[in-house]
């Protein structure tokens, strides 16, 4: 499996406007077996995204879905930076559908 | 919702042990939305555990199952470090049982 933690900031003023891009779609990516937004309580603008795909190839092939495509170029100019970027291997958990 | 993102380093070769003993219950926790268990693939001794509740305190009283306490008596000697504890607000996503 392949996973990602990421934190980034939201320009001021438009976290929400940030989650809301972000968790449009997120059902409707194949391989996509957890996809979480959380906002980070203790600064106004960060946001926290934890992924798991069954495969880095799944995971690269969503930034190709048309609905994917459309929610980064909505969402981008809302992005003020990128602070962590973790690139994991899931083991497993609950939540989380362990590929067969 | 409350979430818990982790890192922590296992003893030099007891990675696979820990991780085993994290994932060992993990389905049979109140109110726990998700809870991945991750290795660091830059890091042999790394793991990342991420995590969503319906609540901060389903997540305590989680602290206090006999399961939750064993685990942790059993994993704790083989925890070199915890390196990273953010706590978060999940908003939503996929893979995450939105509380009613």
């Amino acid at each position: 499996m392949y996973g990602l933690i990421g934190k980034m900031k939201a320009v001021p003023g438009q976290r929400d406007a940030l989650v809301s891009i972000l968790l449009e779609g997120v059902s409707g990516m194949p391989g996509c077996l957890s996809y979480i937004v959380a906002q980070d309580p203790a600064d106004p603008d960060a946001i926290w995204v934890t992924e798991a795909w069954d495969s880095q190839a799944s995971h690269k092939a969503s930034l190709s879905l048309p609905s994917v495509k459309d929610a980064i170029a909505r969402g981008r100019p809302l992005i003020a930076a990128f602070d962590q970027h973790v690139e994991t291997v899931p083991v497993g958990g609950h939540g989380i559908l362990v590929p067969g």
